[in-house]
């Protein structure tokens, strides 16, 4: 199933995406799609309820975040062996693990803020796994148990702010609307294999970014299993695995995002986000 | 005022210390001390509740952190310029940012979890600022219009998984319990000079840090004002704002927290916590 939020930001409702793609108001269902509401077994059962008994939604709504309630954004750094040789890096011999902040979490459609004193905001498609239960020490084989789904995320960068402004990456990957979230949280069942998924990525129609989660050096399981080593993940945790190839600091000479531009991106069955880039007021 | 939050973790209520230390029940008034409550007005207006007119609440009462709702939980590194020179860094040009994550948040007086496979868990007391109002672009001059006040902050750290398994510090500081916060939110009016407060720890009895605000590099304001520059910041954010010199890593040789070793801090004004630690199951 596809599950998605949508209306003015802060007051989103529940729904789901019925055969035909239209959204049907859930709110009736559950009251939200939060820590609460989407453990696996939770969202399973939703799966027995009739989308032609639910009331239809316009087409024209506003859509939110893909969950709601996020107490962790947690990403993964430089975990594409091809994106890291663009930026110079080596791969690394365990997960990086860096923060986004929560605030920073907006609607895959959202105008994309460029905040003040930006001269590189820079763009990466990510595969994001929602976490549905709380996981502690679990190992990869039961890795998958803990997870609600998977969406699509942006995760975007500030360069100048990540690299050049002292020490650690969190600085520049925290901007507000630096977290388009969605469109949907997709169930499971419909991601049989979560590293066989084409990722891809253009600003003003011309394509940047075109990947695949095949040559992720550490698979959705892994990482699950492995971040549960040092932190417990809780229900609605976002976990960003990392980009492609492709990004503005990787090219000669670098590109960065300017007011005006079109940033459309998306992945293979988990639906596809357009933001327009603004400078912050 | 002091606010504090007490009861069973997750089903904590807000309360307030009266003159006599005792804790009174303050959920006739507010449902909670998080986001929705803690604006320094709403917070102001609570002071003219009479502490008399509030059922008592038995001292035997666990302590939750003083603040619930917390969406970042933001912390400075290195900035105690002491502190700096015991590790063996420089004293940042600019503050540096990481993240702990919000999961690692616990009671003053909870159990410290050393965390499977650690070897290297270290104590670190730090300042707590707590947003009241959401900042951004702040200058410093108005900068404490958006704190709702102070609290003590233990930023607990394990520095192989923080140092020495690859890149960002996130990941040594933000396993569970590692972010004793309280015992108390204490409002701005009871702090009048931030940057001038002592800070101590010790273990076992055994005094290891002993220091005070006036030797932070980058001040309170300073802070806030810097951080609302890179992202917007939500009332029950909390800030911890860097140690002051004697943690475990800068001894020598190092010295780590071992099951049983009991841990007390605080900083005048603001009370003090105390946790004995043990490994996690």
């Amino acid at each position: 199933m596809k599950f998605v939020r949508y209306g003015a930001e802060g007051a989103e409702k529940p729904g789901l995406v019925d055969a035909t793609g239209a959204i049907r108001d859930l709110s009736g269902h559950i009251s939200d799609l939060s820590g609460g509401s989407i453990d696996p077994d939770a969202l399973a059962k939703l799966g027995a309820v009739d989308p032609a008994s639910l009331p239809l939604v316009s087409a024209e709504e506003r859509l939110g975040a893909c969950v709601a309630g996020t107490g962790k954004f947690i990403c993964i750094g430089l975990n594409y062996s091809d994106h890291a040789a663009e930026t110079g890096a080596t791969v690394p011999p365990e997960p990086i693990i860096f923060m986004k902040a929560t605030s920073a979490i907006s609607g895959p459609n959202d105008d994309l803020l460029i905040p003040r004193g930006s001269e590189k905001t820079d763009w990466e498609v990510e595969l994001g796994i929602v976490i549905g239960r709380k996981a502690k020490y679990v190992s990869e084989d039961e890795a998958l148990d803990y997870v609600a789904g998977y969406c699509t995320i942006h995760d975007v960068s500030e360069r100048a702010f990540q690299t050049e402004r002292s020490g650690q990456w969190t600085k520049g990957k925290s901007c507000d609307t630096f977290g388009p979230t969605g469109p949907w949280l997709v169930t499971k069942d419909e991601v049989p294999d979560p590293q066989n998924l084409r990722l891809w990525l253009k600003v003003n129609g011309e394509t940047m970014q075109d990947g695949t989660t095949k040559t992720m050096v550490y698979g959705a399981a892994y990482l699950v299993s492995y971040l549960s080593q040092f932190m417990s993940l809780q229900p609605g945790d976002i976990i960003s695995t990392g980009t492609p190839p492709g990004v503005g600091m990787g090219m000669k000479p670098p590109r960065y995002l300017k007011p005006g531009d079109v940033i459309e991106l998306g992945i293979d069955g988990l639906g596809s986000q357009r933001q327009t880039a603004r400078a912050d007021a």
